[in-house]
């Protein structure tokens, strides 16, 4: 057995050892109870420890077991762990106390509700993306900047430190294209249609997108379901050189790290507070390289912005932060009164964009509105298209092919266009008596969606066969809900029995 | 194989392992990755799942595992799963998912700066005591109600709350009195002693205390190392009817379990604000059937109270929402510029208490007057000395062996006294240069204290060898420090030596 020297003890090494345990994203570690490191440096369960291999450190938490599925010098590391410190089933592992938690204290003096300079955001920012905040840290740290929220220097502090944490690219042009909605709108998916005629006009869109929050389904969640968006910096580099655009997953390539994780703990409260939601988008669009930003803006009673003059609120702050970083920000409001296009959930959001950018016979009109919206301000603003022409130039690129040659070329460049899943078990929602739809409720299609297994089931979600203002007839369908599992599709079911509101039908 | 019908679909039942997995008190259970009833659920790693057995169930989180540790239809269960669901090897264990947490869009709502109602506060507290919060959401709730801090009626909602989720005493006499320290001062162990004195006058005095929330030891952390104070309700309420007083832990009955676990949370953040430290003494006084209780509120630059007026307002506070609950409240600030007594740390303060108790020759008199002049108020309100005697009364008992002999029998009655634990390790901080003791940081002095492993470790803790205005050589030891293990030694020694300014000293 090695041996070394810590702290005055001479503390033998212990053997990694692999069990296949899944904890998601957690790095958890197994010792035995009457192990003699726990015991010399006084470790007990749930305790913090850092373990050092190879030159890789990693934080994790600390369970321990009784009995023999463990030997005495044995260290049992989930998979995260596993992949973290990069070790070899027996390699030697040192185990000890992690430093201080230094960034902690700033965390505290927001809680007591004094602000935060830079240094302050980039120590915590960096403690997060050492992987040393536990939940406990990382909850309180977003109720804090969410309860009292985040002033406008605030938001600029924590973006800064965002970016620093992570990579950041460099284009060798000088109009970098991005695009972004705020989300809160069910099926809401133009970024790719965006994308691809924004590229196939010759613009440059190094789009990195991040998964859902709080939604059924993130831009990252439904391409997955067609092509690979887990690039490395280099294939995205050489995708976006060769095709002008990417559609890629924005965790895989470290483009503002601690957002990903950020977010894991904002689907859990679903909670995304202006402050956070302005730094999210801008570190991300800011370690992109953008220059030049659309952001839409979906207004509805029931989506994330409420009315039109928050979303003008909105818009506002977000080009002002964006303008701290030499990034032009255009925001655009748009109809948040009901799902876009019919599918919610990745795979079935998928279908509606292939439908779109190959001008399906029923593709969804509203969701080719909004995307050759958006495209038209991000042509007009990188000088593809004269003022007030974007549109038409986009409606253009779509309806005779370009765009979808550009969007399968796209994908072929990142390892090739796939059909996406389809679930397991459907169900339809029946309406219960005829009459007119009046109301739809984004965040209970959303909820009802989620619970169908959305957006970890890439097959589940909502196919809607209703609209705004339609006309139904007693016991026919409003809603095919998919699923992988009959316990996630009875789990949707209680919920939207409980729950007569999802669509609401006047007699 | 039993068979079980479940929203449609026929699930086989698991058999519970125990594998004797230690994860403090989260309930965790570990299922194979390929397991029949994981595929049909939906269920991935750290999903939250529902245990039901023989009429119990219990939410935990979920671990999956490769390979042969578990059988494909067990499931192991964390020692804190096990206990709660009160299995025996084999029996047969359905799993589900928990019904949907409801009570989080009250804390969302709390996180985006609205008032809670009792209704809403009723409904976290339960969900909270039923084990349905996990640290995101309980680190959610708590940052919540600090940064917006919790308004008075909201304590009242709350401390109702806390009072509805647990078990709540009655006695069958008209005065029962108690005693609370707001803490924030190492050493200040008064409880034992003010019990000792107020029970030997004849009064009744059922105290029950919480173990450390930021501090390196609490009342019940200290007394563990004199008397079990786990004590059931039925052994509390003989013990008190026999010796009209008790010193237990509050969690052991149930008097405001919420309380414990919010704890928990609160010293991994190191918070805790006016309105959860309200809501936390009165629910635990209500709850124990007091009448009328006597605070301890000790003032000083590093104490939880940094000054007289803070003092003031907190006791105003404290006394304004007992009395929304019939209870009398007297608040008295005392000196809070450096510890008291010699000990800091569980068994450390338990040979302060125990020299005090026995008129010892180098007992600390500061511990003596401080728990004389708290046992007075109490014997004053509660009747047993007239305005203004109560200091001479406590005084006496103390002096001619009452209070010692009372202490004596109230610990024989809890299950015997025994002899606090001696630390294996020891290492005097020693003074560096001569000169006169000007500043003690009571913070850094308990930072101290917890990284030598108090409270966990009852026997570590620190010594105090000096008190503010004496003179001291160079060489001399300030402070012996006192711990388990070597490692726990070398990081308090760490701390001390980035710390120069933990005693200062002025030439």
């Amino acid at each position: 057995m090695n041996h070394t020297e810590k702290q005055g003890t001479t503390l033998p090494l212990l053997r990694a050892r692999r069990l296949g345990l899944h904890t998601q994203h957690e790095a958890v570690v197994v010792m035995r109870t009457d192990c003699h490191v726990c015991r010399a440096e006084g470790l007990a369960a749930r305790s913090q420890v850092l373990l050092s291999a190879g030159g890789h450190t990693v934080q994790a938490t600390l369970f321990q077991i009784e009995g023999d599925v463990l030997k005495p010098h044995e260290i049992a590391l989930s998979e995260a762990a596993w992949a973290l410190l990069g070790v070899k089933e027996g390699d030697a592992v040192r185990v000890s106390h992690p430093p201080t938690l230094e960034s902690i204290a700033s965390v505290r003096r927001r809680i007591y509700g004094n602000r935060l300079d830079e240094a302050a955001f980039t120590s915590i920012v960096q403690d997060v993306v050492l992987g040393r905040y536990t939940d406990v840290h990382l909850s309180a740290f977003l109720t804090a900047t969410s309860a009292l929220p985040l002033d406008d220097q605030e938001v600029v502090n924590l973006t800064t430190a965002m970016v620093a944490a992570g990579d950041r690219l460099i284009w060798h042009t000088p109009i970098v294209v991005d695009k972004h909605s705020i989300g809160g709108l069910p099926g809401n998916r133009t970024t790719p249609i965006v994308v691809a005629i924004v590229a196939a006009l010759g613009l440059v869109i190094p789009k990195t997108s991040s998964r859902a929050i709080t939604s059924p389904a993130g831009t990252a969640d439904m391409m997955e379901t067609l092509t690979t968006v887990s690039l490395d910096l280099p294939t995205l580099r050489r995708v976006v050189e060769a095709e002008g655009g990417c559609l890629a997953w924005g965790g895989a390539v470290r483009l503002s790290p601690a957002d990903d994780i950020f977010i894991r703990v904002e689907r859990v409260l679903d909670v995304d507070t202006e402050g956070q939601l302005i730094a999210s988008v801008l570190s991300k669009k800011v370690a992109a390289g953008s220059t030049h930003v659309v952001i839409d803006i979906p207004v509805g009673p029931t989506a994330k912005i409420r009315n039109e003059d928050a979303g003008r609120k909105l818009g506002a702050r977000l080009a002002q932060v964006a303008a701290r970083f030499g990034l032009t920000a255009v925001c655009m409001s748009s109809d948040g009164t009901q799902p876009v296009g019919r599918g919610v959930g990745p795979a079935l959001e998928a279908l509606d964009v292939l439908a779109v950018l190959q001008n399906a016979p029923g593709a969804p009109d509203d969701l080719r509105r909004r995307a050759c919206g958006l495209a038209g301000a991000a042509l007009e603003i990188g000088g593809a298209a004269a003022q007030g022409k974007g549109y038409d130039v986009a409606n253009a690129a779509l309806a005779d092919g370009r765009a979808w040659r550009k969007f399968e070329r796209i994908c072929a460049a990142q390892g090739g266009l796939r059909k996406p899943p389809k679930a397991a078990q459907t169900r339809p929602m029946i309406a219960p008596h005829a009459g007119r739809i009046v109301h739809i409720n984004n965040r209970k299609i959303a909820r009802l969606a989620k619970l169908a297994g959305a957006p970890d089931a890439k097959a589940a979600g909502l196919w809607m066969e209703v609209r705004l203002g339609e006309e139904v007839s007693a016991g026919q369908p409003l809603a095919i809900v998919h699923a992988e599992t009959l316990g996630e599709l009875a789990y949707a079911f209680d919920y939207s029995e409980q729950n007569p509101d999802i669509i609401e039908i006047e007699p």
